[in-house]
């Protein structure tokens, strides 16, 4: 069984959308990356840190999902990161309201030694120099390193980030993150010049408007499933990592065609991640609703015009 | 052969884009959608009226195409409509500079007797009166009638807006248009409405995001090409509308299978479009060319996860 390792946070959220709000229910990238890849049939590990006031249920919830927890360390008198957020009514835009580091201030996350070798690295947003000493410490070189990031790296930490840029294969970043990357309007060419930066694939989220895959002249685009109704988009871009991420470990197969499904499977998991606040659709989701959401994917997309 | 019917403007467009501006230029809804449909195997004629100041040789070009411009009422002593406007950057909005209606003002389109008995009826984006008065002349009832509109109806003629909706099959408007005209954010419960004020089947053009067919409880998400360049997207909707009906024209089959293909056609023939000024790119475009593009389609959309 393949192993696939975690970076990210894991995390206190509180939400509030046009559809209501939340108290510090569980969230962070590592979390919702998890809850996703452990529908595929891999070996996964989390690497975080909590403060002591993080709840024992949330770690079991991940434990109970075949999530190898032993990479989250545990700062007994620390507080757990906390970030809290309002979507205005298009839920395409939110408000930062609060962001509290607390233990993630001095987070250095090290790898469970039996996960040193793990074929997949998967990269949740977190300072770039984080995102590196993962890398590091991996033994054996990676078959696909992903990382995600956000523009507020591209603001601060801009060298760093182009560093650890150029040693992965994946990166996941939206089209105004793409765009402020590469000066470029155009996706086209925006990721060209993210290709030359190091990774060879480049996945541009689009949320309600789907994802993009490029690589060198090839070009993917799988839509998002059009919905009634956006509760939450919290974890969306994470849930559609995990997705992808998850795929691929558990095929071990890099090629274009089968990073196409990568991205279909994240697309299909980050369309339930939205119909409820934080995690809680991803809690309980079974591999029937899965299964019947991808084929509404392919009857989304799929035609049958001949051509030769 | 069928026959289909083009109701729309013919005009003079002034552009400008961050890329260069025009002077006055062929345009009009029924010009691009009569160069998109002539690439299907149709007996098309558009129904418009130009003013003395029209060329011959952009009637002859349209002649040409084998698009019968009988129907075409020429004022000699009128002027033809002309709209000028310039793109802002990200080429997604525009400002109107000049709208002059001239003999548009006075259009009661006629359509020729020999097409009264079309198939196919595309009522491109004018007064819904005018469009209305169209559909009073046909001795035959359609197979299919598509309808063009937009926002400003929406806002002046509100009533006779929603009276000739409900004597068409299809409606194409933008994501915004759709939301205005019922209030619902959610495209999916904005199509479900407009399905309740009469089309069977809603097609929500989305621009560089691509567009959705809507039918019952069917969907289908057809993206746009990413391109490098976006020249000037005056035009898009219209040759994408012409794709659509030209093609439903030709094969004859108002399935929602075909139509999915229809949409795929008018994206397809709406990406050529964008890549130049005008008509430029639709005057001279080849089967050859059209073909491979369908193949960059497929390439970009279709995907093999095995569902059973």
């Amino acid at each position: 069984m393949s192993k696939l390792v975690i970076v990210g946070t894991v995390a206190f959220d509180a939400i509030e959308t046009p559809f209501g709000k939340t108290d510090k229910i569980l969230g962070g990238a590592a979390t919702f990356i998890g809850l996703a890849a452990s529908h595929f049939d891999v070996d996964a590990a989390a690497v975080s840190i909590v403060g002591g006031d993080f709840p024992q249920e949330y770690l079991d919830l991940l434990s109970d999902r075949n999530i190898d927890v032993s990479g989250i360390e545990i700062v007994k008198d620390g507080k757990t990161f906390f970030w809290s957020g309002k979507y205005h009514n298009d839920m395409n835009t939110r408000d930062t309201l609060a962001t509290e580091l607390n233990t993630l201030a001095d987070f250095k996350p090290v790898v469970p030694t039996d996960y040193k070798d793990a074929e997949v690295v998967m990269l949740g947003n977190l300072h770039p120099l984080v995102q590196s000493s993962v890398l590091d410490q991996m033994t054996t070189k990676p078959k696909l390193v992903v990382l995600d990031t956000m523009n507020f790296w591209m603001d601060c930490a801009l060298e760093d980030l182009l560093n650890v840029i150029k040693r992965i294969d994946v990166i996941t970043i939206n089209d105004e993150e793409a765009r402020q990357l590469t000066g470029e309007y155009s996706l086209v060419v925006a990721a060209r010049k993210i290709h030359e930066m190091g990774p060879k694939y480049v996945v541009i989220k689009k949320g309600e408007h789907g994802a993009l895959l490029f690589h060198n002249e090839h070009i993917f685009y799988a839509p998002a499933l059009p919905l009634e109704e956006v509760f939450d988009p919290t974890g969306a871009g994470d849930t559609f990592a995990g997705g992808f991420a998850g795929y691929i470990a558990k095929t071990g197969d890099t090629s274009f065609e089968n990073m196409k499904n990568a991205v279909i499977y994240g697309s299909t998991l980050a369309s339930f991640c939205v119909e409820k606040f934080g995690t809680e659709r991803m809690q309980n989701l079974s591999s029937n609703e899965i299964h019947k959401r991808l084929l509404q994917f392919k009857q989304l997309t799929q035609f049958e015009i001949e051509l030769t």
